[in-house]
């Protein structure tokens, strides 16, 4: 194998694949970073027991050249730190599982391993179904906070992701709080997939600068996403996942529309004397047609704060607790500058959802115990 | 006490003296600020058993306004990071060892502590030496990295501020490496003080943006840093610091003249392949009138690479190990694009100054055996 590439494209590629790659296997090879050279550029594979990474470097963007086909595998600790430090232009050769690294006067040898010896990559071949990456992204990043953070139910530490007719619904929930958001989509694949949260974390930061389409297709146990410049494939949670919408109150005794940028301000105050309950405690309720905010422990002190309100529809009695945290993490997925906040009763979860018309998104938050 | 003070000015005053406050410590007055009103402005001052930062806000800059005196001492942990969070006007009112914040709509109550029960200030009388923060700053950042983390011999955890008729010397050493800074100054005090390296860190956090005159003094185990805008006093390091103008080798065998830069490049890359050696070994050697910077290690693989020396002086028969990580960090404080190297001997420490005829920094680092 031997390729001349151009630093800055390898190095974010190998940082970009570096970034499946565990230091803790009981394999060794899988501390490495596949690499193969073909007629068609580059591509670069790293992967750990839930989700492999794949980047493709193409021979037509004269970013690299490839000189003999091949492939080896080598420690993905120190290459993708050492490509982070070489000069412009790197010139790659392999010969017996090692692999010569030359740019300017730099000269470097790595032992590698056996690229006949790394794992094959799952057979995807189900139906195709295609999304904006710009949609996934919003998808996935709207979400993916909410899944809980303890194994107890397994099923619920990943993102349920269900297509429909030219539909996304994302869910996520730890049984305490909830997030949705619907996307609609010109794809008329169907599926519903559990996708763990440390892959949906791994997939937004690769689309985070990806402006094209993604091709999403499924095989026993693995869900696949492919773009032009890489795939990411994940293990699937195998088990049901709950019903949620059954959670969402129908009876709304109060509707409240305020500006999001305030309230987030708000219970970020109010957090900082929280902290001594169990549940980060913050009080809302209306005083005067304004929301009051509200937190204090006997120990240290407290806070109150009043905010206006665009508007009040219902009832103005009212009085909950939620985890002020839980809050502030949903607000701050929100692009809208206005929120609604529905509340059905101090024993019943709060609804927030967007101040227009038709919401995309929906977060439930249940109250705490204020004793 | 009541007053009234900008937001951003009371923020950035307690975060200084924050820094100086401990959460674990015995005493839970100590883990507080305290406040203090009087005709002239305010003061805040955090402490731990090594240094104690006091901070002023001077009613003549209208940033503050004084309503009633007194003082109170309150929680740094929450007064800080509520701070930050509020709006631009705060109105601070204190009654009963209570502290009531206002700002906008927000209202919050602390509990706080007697401001009598909070330890007194150290008394200082010394006579004073005067130096620009500049120098001051300059002297200490490019020789604190070179204190011994370990306290097996306490006066090395310290930098040795000497001043001597117009002239102060910084010096730090671990015994392996040495960092010596000479500054001219406009001041005849004289003095020799061994200063703790953390309060030196806090020392240089404070100077850094702060371009006027530094007052220094001391008293019985304490130094006193002193500002219009703040003061440091730190305890003083107790013992008697050995002597290290013995240390520098005197006849030199080789000397080199380089760009710091490429230099720093080269050595960051071996550092990759001298992780497996105890001491980070980078081999350095003279090759067809280029450095040879090499490392590496016989299960990874090693780096080798050549680099262009503006001159050589003496014997070009040369090769010594360091620890890679003790150059970098030298070469990091130096701010001369050329550096010179003298090498004495492969058993000898290398001596690292400025290119110019007069360096007022020395660096010493000693070898390192490669087998």
């Amino acid at each position: 194998m031997e390729f001349i590439i151009k630093q800055n494209v390898f190095s974010k590629a190998l940082s970009d694949v570096g970034k499946a790659v565990s230091l803790r296997t009981l394999l060794p090879i899988l501390a490495g970073i596949k690499i193969v050279a073909d007629k068609d550029g580059i591509t670069l594979i790293g992967s750990n027991s839930d989700i492999i990474i794949e980047r493709t470097i193409s021979v037509n963007d004269d970013k690299v050249e490839v000189i003999k086909t091949g492939s080896v595998v080598v420690s993905a600790k120190y290459l993708v730190e050492l490509i982070k430090k070489l000069p412009e232009q790197i010139h790659i050769k392999s010969t017996n599982n090692q692999i010569h690294i030359k740019a300017g006067t730099v000269s470097t040898q790595f032992n590698g391993f056996q690229a006949e010896e790394y794992p094959s990559l799952p057979i995807i071949n189900g139906d195709s179904i295609h999304i904006p990456a710009e949609e996934l992204k919003d998808a996935v990043k709207t979400t993916a906070f909410a899944t809980a953070k303890n194994e107890t139910r397994p099923v619920l530490t990943g993102v349920n992701l269900t297509f429909t007719d030219n539909s996304l619904t994302s869910v996520a929930t730890d049984s305490q709080r909830l997030a949705l958001k619907k996307s609609e989509i010109d794809s008329t694949g169907e599926g519903s997939f559990v996708v763990p949260s440390s892959s949906i974390d791994e997939l937004a930061k690769l689309v985070n600068h990806y402006s094209g389409m993604v091709e999403i297709q499924s095989a026993e146990g693995y869900i696949h996403f492919k773009t032009d410049e890489f795939a990411l494939y994940s293990r699937l949670i195998a088990g049901h996942y709950p019903n949620t919408s059954a959670l969402i109150p129908t009876e709304v005794k109060t509707t409240l529309v305020l500006s999001k940028e305030t309230l987030i301000k708000g219970i970020d105050r109010a957090c900082l004397f929280a902290g001594e309950w169990k549940n980060n405690n913050v009080s809302l309720s209306i005083h005067e047609q304004k929301l009051s905010i509200s937190s204090g422990s006997s120990e240290m002190g407290n806070i109150q704060e009043l905010q206006e309100i665009s508007s009040i529809d219902g009832e103005e009695e009212l009085k909950i607790s939620v985890d002020g945290y839980f809050l502030l993490d949903a607000l701050k997925t929100i692009k809208d500058s206005e929120i609604k906040i529905k509340f059905s009763g101090s024993m019943k979860p709060i609804v927030i959802e967007s101040a227009e018309e038709e919401s995309s998104y929906l977060h439930l938050i249940s109250p705490v115990r204020s004793y």
